[in-house]
C-alpha cells in the first residue's frame, strides 16, 4: 500500500480507463455522493466508468444518478471511496477484495487494502477530498457534480451539526453551491423530509427508549415487529440512532435493531469523551469517533447485553475515557 | 428613514457612545447573537454598551454574555437588531418606540421604524450583517465575538439546513470557525441538547397530530395541560414546530400554543409555494418566507378554526400559492 496525495491521484486516474468505482454496503449520502460525483467527472473526461454497491441505493438518492447512462465495459481499474475496509464492501468483498486499486477515504481507521491510499482522516466527508481530486482532474464541476459532493459533505455531517465539520467543510459547502448545488433541496430531502412510516417508527422506537448507567447510556431496541407495526423497514432507520443524542446527560446512545434473520446489528452514537469507533471495534465493528456501528450473530436482547457491560465498563472507570485510555 | 450600508453603519457607530442594543421579544439566538455581537465589539472599542430584551433569555443562550461585565451609563444611542417591527419588541415597545436610531435587520417586512436602516434581505440571518459590520468598525474579533454570530447564522438557518442558506452564509460560517467559534459545541447545544422535559412534551405534540386538506395541513396544538403533563414550558418550544416540516407532503405546519392567559399563538413553518410570512400577515404577525408566527385574542381552538380557513382557502386555490397571488 502506497499512500499518494491529491495530485498523484488525480496522475494516476487521468492515465487510467474502464474504472469501475465501488461504494460500501448500507450505502449513505457520502460513499453514493463520492461514487457518482467521481463517475461523472470521469464520464465527462470521455472515460469509461461506474459505481456499484452490494445494497440497494435508497431512494431518496436518485437524483444523484437517474440521469446518467452508463456505458458498458470490462473493469481495467478498480476504485473504492469511503469505504474504511474492504469487509464494508458486504457482498461485493468476495468478488473484490484484494483487487481496488486506490481508494480514497477519511476514515483513520482505513486498514490500507487498496494498492494506493488517499486519505485525509481531518476532512468530515470523503466528498471533501473527491472534491479537490475532482478540481485536480481539471474537470469542469457541474451542477450534478456538485449535489454528488454536497449530498456526501452534508450527510456525513448530520447537516453540518456534527464537532467534525472543519471551516475547509463550510468553505467546501460555499464553492458547491456556486457551482449549482442546490443546498435548500438537498437538506430538504436528506433531513426533513419524512414518510409517515418513519414518522410511526420514530414514535414507537421513543416510546420504547431505556436509560441505564445514571440514564448516561440511552438504548432503543428496533426489532422486526415494529416494522411490521409502523409500516416501515430497515432502509429508514438511518435517522433512528440520533434520537438517542437529543437527550439531555447522555453520552452514549445505541440503537440495536433486530434483522429479519434474527440476529442484530447496533448504531453506536457518542459524545464528548467515549469514542464510538473503539467501542465498536470492541465488536468487530468501526466508524467515526462520534457514531459507529457492529453487527452480531445472536439476536437484540443478547447485543443488548454484551454492549451494557462493554459501556457500563467504560462509564465506571471514572475519568477513563477522558483520558483516551483506549489507545 | 434612511436606508444606509455597513460602510455608513460603522462610521455612525464609531461616532456614538452610550449604546443599548434592543433584541426582540421571545428571543431567538439570531437576536441575541447580534446584540451580544455588537455590544462586545463596541465594549471593545472602549465604548459603553448594553442589550435589554423584552423577555427572559432562555438559559441555553447563557455562553453567549455570561462572562460580560456590563457598564453603567444613561442610553445615548438606541440600535435594534433583528427587529422586523417596533411591535416585535414586546413591552419594551412602549419605551422605545419612535426613538430607535438604528436597525440592523434581514427580514424583508422591515418597515422602516428607525432613523437609520442596515437592511440586507438576501442575508440567512441578520448576524451575517452584524458580522460586516465588526469588520468595518475594524475590530479584531474574538472567540466569544465569533460564537455570537456563529450562534445567529446557525439558530436562523436551522443549523446550515433552510432553503435561505447561502453560499455567502456558509463562508461566513467558515471565517468565524476560523476565528475561534466552537461549531461542533454551539451546534451540539443549539439542535442536540433536549431536556427530558422537552422530550416529553415532543411526544405529546407528535401523537397529538392532526392532518387536515388532504394532508397537505399540519396541526400541532400545545396546551397548558401538556406544559404540566411533561414538566415542560413554553420558553422549550422553540423546536416543536419543526416536528410538522418532518412528514412527506405537508405543505403547512401550524403549531399552535395555548398561552397561560387562555389566548394563543401560533408559528407557521411551510414549503415551497406557500409564503408563511404572508399567512402570518393575515393574523397580525409576521416572519420569513418558510417560518412565521402570530398571535391571537381568542383561545387556540377558535384559533385553529381560523387559521385553517385561510390555510385550505390559500391550498384549495389550485395554482394560486404558486403564482404569489399574496401580492
Amino acid at each position: 500500500m502506497t499512500r499518494i496525495n491529491v495530485e498523484k491521484c488525480a496522475r494516476i486516474l487521468r492515465e487510467k480507463d474502464n474504472i469501475l468505482i465501488l461504494t460500501h454496503a448500507h450505502p449513505d449520502g457520502d460513499t453514493i455522493g463520492c461514487g457518482y460525483g467521481l463517475c461523472r467527472a470521469l464520464l465527462k473526461m470521455g472515460k469509461k466508468a461506474r459505481v456499484i454497491c452490494a445494497d440497494d441505493i435508497p431512494k431518496k438518492y436518485g437524483y444523484l444518478f437517474d440521469d446518467i447512462e452508463i456505458p458498458e465495459f470490462e473493469e481495467e481499474f478498480i476504485v473504492a471511496v469511503d469505504v474504511a475496509t474492504e469487509k464494508l464492501l458486504g457482498s461485493l468483498e468476495e468478488k473484490y477484495a484484494g483487487k481496488i486499486d486506490l481508494c480514497i477515504d477519511h476514515h483513520p481507521s482505513n486498514t490500507g487494502y487498496a494498492e494506493q491510499l488517499l486519505l485525509n482522516a481531518d476532512a468530515a466527508a470523503a466528498a471533501e477530498t473527491v472534491f479537490k481530486v475532482i478540481k485536480a482532474l481539471r474537470v469542469k464541476i457541474d451542477r450534478h457534480i456538485a449535489e454528488c459532493l454536497f449530498t456526501g459533505i452534508t450527510t456525513d455531517t448530520g447537516c453540518f451539526k456534527f464537532a467534525s465539520t472543519t471551516s475547509n467543510t463550510y468553505r467546501a459547502a460555499a464553492e458547491l453551491i456556486d457551482l449549482g448545488a442546490d443546498n435548500g433541496r438537498i437538506n430538504r430531502i436528506m433531513f426533513e423530509q419524512k414518510p409517515k412510516s418513519l414518522a410511526a417508527l420514530e414514535r414507537l422506537a421513543i416510546e420504547g427508549m431505556e436509560f441505564f448507567c445514571d440514564e448516561k447510556i440511552c438504548v432503543i431496541t428496533i426489532t422486526q415487529d415494529m416494522y411490521k407495526k409502523s409500516g416501515s423497514s430497515e432502509e429508514e432507520t438511518e435517522a433512528i440512532p440520533s434520537l438517542t443524542r437529543q437527550i439531555e446527560g447522555v453520552e452514549i446512545g445505541l440503537t440495536i435493531k433486530e434483522k429479519a434473520d434474527g440476529k442484530s446489528k447496533c448504531s453506536i452514537r457518542t459524545y464528548d469523551s467515549v469514542d464510538a469507533s473503539k467501542l465498536a471495534n470492541a465488536f468487530g465493528g468501526g466508524g467515526h469517533k462520534q457514531a459507529s456501528a457492529c453487527q452480531f450473530d445472536c439476536d437484540y436482547a443478547e447485543a443488548k447485553k454484551l454492549l451494557l457491560e462493554k459501556c457500563e465498563e467504560v462509564l465506571s472507570s471514572g475519568e477513563v475515557a477522558k483520558e483516551d485510555v483506549w489507545e
